[in-house]
């Protein structure tokens, strides 16, 4: 926790927070704080600033803060991220790995090699999927709450969600967005260093199939390679997104 | 596991090897290979292949397969990487991670900020470590079996280790490393595309202390930032390397 993200439920003044759980914890045993310390603190989806510890009561684990803000975040990444959904234990791992790495639009969509059973897992509950988000914030020093969506219906998923996408792009920009697949039989090279923004398909553990990367190329997605090596899920999207920006 | 890395044990005559255990069950349940089938098989250390199913125990999940060689493996990355080492869980996925990126050369080494207790984890020993480095070969493709070392001593790590490499490589090379260590408190960016070997050196959860960081500088490290955000180990690698290469 390199930043302790505060919400409005939080504050108990205009310049004052009350922390119990899982914060207060950290900031009593994790940083020792002492009367006076200044923390990094951030309002969530707004500024980042410092808190200074005004109270603590070390027996109910609980801690006051005087704040304040006067940094903006740091900057997005301008990408929205299309994965197919892992499994979830993988899938809490990306979930802070994408939130601390800057991505603001995440969709994990079914894919003919996604087992059925990781829908029914209970981190895909919205309280669970905000937390591992909120976890990515706090190590990246962030503020701002990625939108996360979940596409059970992959074909769905391409003829709404990705055709509403690229059209509401060529209206903003008037030109098309770069949309890529990750896929190791990709027979072009990822583009490095891209400055624009883009939209990044991945594949389950075994890849898209066949019809699924035609499904991709058809709504206007060029498959590309990330090289001879074969990465994992969670390996690839940080080694993909240095590449991309 | 893309490829299936065969070892010299494996071989019942010059073309033929014998499989049981975790490879065998790989084929028959997730491959689900049937007589003929081919698969990617790797030498470890040598060459990469196909392995033709020619025998089949379902009962005792054993495999025999007919293999040839003819690929190299996919190219290493010049880089040596040194790591504090990470708690048992997180060096378990750094090593498969690692290894898949083609990194050959890992130091883990100590760190004020390493927990003691790491060093005593059962995963340190030589086999279970090796364990973790074959599934990141298999995961990618590759065959080279990456050196690792483990150093108890970060002052000795610097004045021992650290020297003789840097002094190797100017005799080699006729010029000094690129040696860098990735630290949020850097005020030079990440270099990008250096186009040639390096040194990077990582530290643990927290970072390196002052002091530590300030042995790096005198052996010759230059100390990098990797922008804003502050990254987890296993995220901040993939994406150095891939901004590095």
């Amino acid at each position: 926790m390199n930043l302790i993200l505060l919400f409005e439920d939080d504050f108990i003044s205009s310049d004052r927070v009350a922390l119990s759980g899982r914060r207060a914890e950290h900031i009593l045993k994790v940083h020792r704080a002492k009367i006076g310390d200044r923390l990094s603190v951030g309002l969530l989806n707004s500024k980042i600033g410092e808190g200074e510890v005004i109270e603590i009561n070390s027996f109910n684990i609980k801690v006051e803060l005087r704040v304040k803000f006067f940094i903006e975040p740091p900057a997005p990444l301008p990408i929205t991220l299309v994965v197919a959904l892992p499994r979830p234990k993988m899938l809490r791992r990306i979930l802070q790995s994408v939130s601390s790495l800057g991505v603001k639009e995440i969709y994990f969509i079914n894919s003919w090699r996604v087992e059925k059973s990781f829908w029914s897992s209970p981190i895909l509950e919205p309280n669970n999927l905000q937390q591992e988000l909120i976890l990515g914030l706090e190590q990246a020093k962030d503020t701002i709450l990625p939108n996360l969506y979940l596409k059970r219906f992959f074909k769905q998923f391409i003829d709404d969600d990705i055709l509403q996408m690229i059209s509401r792009y060529q209206t903003k920009f008037k030109k098309n967005p770069l949309a890529i697949t990750a896929h190791p039989k990709g027979v072009i090279a990822c583009p490095q260093n891209i400055e624009q923004s883009a939209i990044l398909a991945m594949g389950p553990e075994g890849g898209f199939i066949d019809i699924e990367i035609r499904s991709l190329e058809a709504a206007g997605f060029t498959t590309v390679n990330l090289g001879d090596r074969i990465l994992r899920l969670e390996t690839a999207i940080p080694f993909i997104l240095a590449k991309l920006f």
